[in-house]
């Protein structure tokens, strides 16, 4: 039965749900048409202790009513009986071990971690982008259960912005450079004496990420791994006084020549699986190009669908490679939590949920 | 005589007194060793009232004594009586003849508007990295007068970052992507409203002078003109809730092969004339490399040299092209009035005061 | 026929509809159950133009699909056809024949402008707060039309806080100390050189509006005028780097004593006239007493209700006066469109329309 | 001898040197004329390690030479061999007990913990304000050492701008809101994601601090004590997002009338101690009253007099109390390191030292 069809909906734990990118999970999930939290664990630490009490909550609508009393669980799998789906918001220092273990508990585990995401079979997915990457829960070994990972907050809006030019015009190297969002570091995070009046021209392993995940996630599926694609990238990550955006400075060099005209049209009529699917968090369409001389900003275009928007600006020539332009993505909704939602809605209509 | 030697100080005038990069000239030329500034100009609206009042003063240091009450004067050479240099912070959009006139009327004219920037004869000068284009003002025909240029405040920066690699690598591509503080618009220029939890990824114009402005500073000086250097440029620029200091992030390709280690040198051993001279407001170094990984950052590198350092930092392989790191700059010392001052010390010093 | 019964949607125009308050009524009125937009009026100099085009939209929501081509139309009655409502925002340099012009055309105007506020027929409406001063709508004299007007922003919250205690327990004297948001000052408003890593203690009238305004609020009133309360107000206003949401610290001297627990309750229980009859902008509750020892906080606390809510915390012992405590609301809805939309809802359920 | 006549520096040590105040402690003393660092000491984690590795410096001017490679010492009083003076920044965690072994070991500690502050026998010292209060050590009982403290950041601002006017007019009742910059928090302090389009309308134990601590600075010396004066104080401090620089807005309730300009007056002839005996670090004059409408600002006024200055402005009538105004001083410089080093130049030319 597909997604759109289900009566009833599906349990799901939050793993982690008392930091920023699980406290997005619990705030997207509130009144989720398909999904319904039935768990939330943290740590050790905050265990036992009601939701609302536990958490230094930072989001700007008040903690869903279902979930302000409900007892922080510990994040094991014992915590997730009576649920098919997990989403994990856990540290990275913590999340390897203990999303294999949700896995091999049976559930579907949908990860924002950085732990799995370059392990051979388990997809990295953006499901606008390589859908197809799926099939490599097939190669995985958890009985039912699986682990899907989210790609970083700042590589999610490169790659939806890159898809439809490699798609057309084949791309042989791109340059970022980043301004990204204060909330991508969590809380605390970065000091505000650090971000006031100030940037920070360094993400500890966050340019690495972007270059190695862009690969991934661009690559081609052969069998039961993925071809990582060829084009070079070099990314450069700067932390800036924005709470929730990440903009990108972008300059790609094409395998083959393209107009001004030919890019806008290859953003504006991009639509990708989760669009035709219908999927609840889909945006449509996925890619919006803003024609605003200096679009797009991040307070003024983040929340464009809902944050599941990757918009685009600011296309001109480059004299280095050949174009230029901005992209700017939410990243603690679509470069996170509702990024995840989607890719577990992606999951369920295609029957991973069995 | 040289500068050095002078017993009695250089009348000056400041042209456009009350604007922001007016407010830093008159900061920065309080207590100046070799001048003394004797007059003030303004727009007719304010000409006739106390600097003191016409001002909205912004500088964090108070106005300096001596000019607190000092009457503004309409922008005519008239009011510059007595003057041998002038320092020009007028606007853009008057600023074309009245340096002129000023030139005209025998005053040597240092100016950090943007209209003279690209005539054939007038140097666009950063004393440290093309100093010999001085000459040019041998071509010009006002008379004893002369009209210098002062580069935007994100050209300075890259120019004195890429000045050392060009001399001993050679350069064949540059991108930039630059994070321009808040100052760099003057006041009210940006919008409190844009730039709080924001970035504007559009300056206008700003990338296309960056792009011309470097071709000619790394120019050769051929006979009456510049030769512009073949360096194909790149730039990307942003406005961010920065009060001080431009950061750029830069890719660069290069000549010839060369190591971390070799470039790392050539910037920390560079030296130009204005150290050589001994110059007045000449930092020593004039670069400085920073080795901590986050570094360097606006609001903890902006004021090294008295803010006429540039900083370079986070050298690492590029991907794309050779090499990337991250240059800081003041933008309104180094980049605007600070600057300027160096050039009118060094055209002190080479004599062309007469 | 009640509000809620109707069938047929009102016809409101917005005047002043590029500004930053009038973007605040275009969005809010957008999918609004009563009202429909028919006409959007602008300054001369932008009549004519496409919405759009005209507009610099500074909302992070985007311009509603059906004003995005609405053509400018000068602010005259006569732009007004059809209409039988109009939300002024006109600056308060044009505000006051136009509002009342239109007013003569047969409009009911709902004004954010400050030009009305103090004469002495047009009630200073916050509909929870004094719903009984529209009937000195009885003794205007604009024929069918009318006149009234919403508080300003820094006195709404003030008000609603006051309120319920004023009720149970009168009111001898307040002192407020307000953190305003840069939003109040509309676009372009303060530079951001002036907001970034600053306070400025000063906005212009402010202080003496919230004062003034305060005391006509919480008036008696007495047959055609208002009676103004005898409380003793002082306020202190500063603008602080926060987009939306006012804070203010308030300190209360009370005529007659009471708990911690019985001011508490008064602010929990508190419910208006737009609660009881249910209109579609009020929220429920009006007033939320938030128990965390930090809050209200602008970017957590200003969008409860969606922005209509006064947020209130930190009770506690006064050794000056007897009670401080501190109030949160939200400028740009509560202080100003939004509010004024609750006042025109509330006034079309009272009958005002005919 | 006086401070003036002597010839060789004092040796001093910093305790606590890595933390935000540490490192003011460390920059404001880098060539000054009376002291000498010959030490500096961190918590057992760090010592060993030189400083300049062990310090995350967020200074705007870099560390200085002297002590990049200085090694950290453990906070014992081992580590002060040789110097008669120690300024105190060590965490009030530890503060306590370290700085009486400090004492007992005959050195004169100088604190900017809070830790002493209210013990009977120890001055609580701001000596423009209480000079007669550095008398309480002589009934301390450290031998040859003694304590003295430094106020709170957000008291030290206040009662300078109060002291004239108790002095002449007598104070019954004074209200206070802070608007308190980030630097007071320390690093990492508050988080940016809380900083960043926001107020934090609470700041734990401040209010306290600051009623309690101006009782005593403003109470008066009767032998072996303080009388606490009998002034009313409440206070409400409020976190904004500025770097250095508290704003407080004051209401005034005095003993006997007086006028604008006499209390105008008051402040701006107003000279201490340290002013009469021209002290290395006392500004002249203390006291500054700036006439703007808009002023003071911390951007554009805390650095007034090297940032000892207490400015003053926006004196007007209060409805509630009698007067009202803002104060402005620097939290870090006048506000912590900067006033304590002048409390130790106090000392030492008083003969404290022996």
């Amino acid at each position: 039965m597909s997604g759109h069809g289900r009566k009833k909906k599906i349990p799901v734990v939050v793993m982690g749900a008392t930091g920023s990118v699980g406290q997005r999970f619990v705030s997207l999930l509130a009144g989720h048409p398909w999904f319904e939290v039935i768990a939330l664990t943290a740590s050790e630490r905050s265990a036992g202790r009601p939701y609302r009490e536990a958490v230094d909550w930072m989001q700007s609508s008040p903690i869903p009513r279902a979930v302000t009393e409900a007892p922080l669980l510990p994040t094991d799998p014992g915590s997730a009986r009576g649920a098919a789906l997990a989403f994990s918001a856990v540290d990275s220092a913590a999340a390897g071990p203990v999303e294999e273990a949700f896995a091999r508990a049976g559930l579907v585990v949908v990860s924002n971690s950085k732990n799995h995401r370059m392990d051979p079979h388990v997809p990295l997915l953006v499901p606008e982008v390589n859908p197809d990457h799926l099939e490599l829960t097939r190669h995985q070994e958890f009985g039912g259960g699986a682990i899907l990972t989210n790609p970083n907050c700042s590589t999610i809006g490169l790659v939806m912005a890159l898809r439809p030019l490699e798609e057309r015009f084949g791309l042989e190297a791109v340059s970022v450079v980043t301004l990204q969002a204060l909330s991508g570091a969590g809380v605390p995070g970065v000091s505000g004496m650090r971000a006031v009046d100030n940037v920070i021209p360094f993400i500890g392993e966050e340019e690495e990420k972007m270059e190695r995940e862009t690969l991934k996630i661009l690559g081609r599926l052969a069998g039961d791994r993925i071809e990582p694609h060829g084009v070079r990238v070099s990314a450069q990550c700067n932390r800036v006084a924005v709470i929730d955006g990440h903009t990108e400075c972008v300059s790609v060099k094409l395998r083959r020549e393209a107009s001004a005209e030919e890019l806008r049209a290859a953003w504006t009529v991009f639509e990708g699986e989760p669009q035709r699917l219908g999927l609840p968090s889909a945006p449509t369409p996925p890619i919006r190009y803003l024609d605003a001389p200096d679009a797009p900003q991040p307070r003024l275009h983040r929340d464009l669908g809902g944050g599941m928007v990757a918009s685009v600006g600011r296309l001109r020539p480059c004299d280095v490679l050949d174009w230029k332009f901005v992209t700017l993505s939410h990243n603690t909704v679509r470069g996170a939590a509702g990024g995840a939602i989607l890719v577990a809605e992606f999951a369920v209509e295609k029957g991973l949920l069995g």
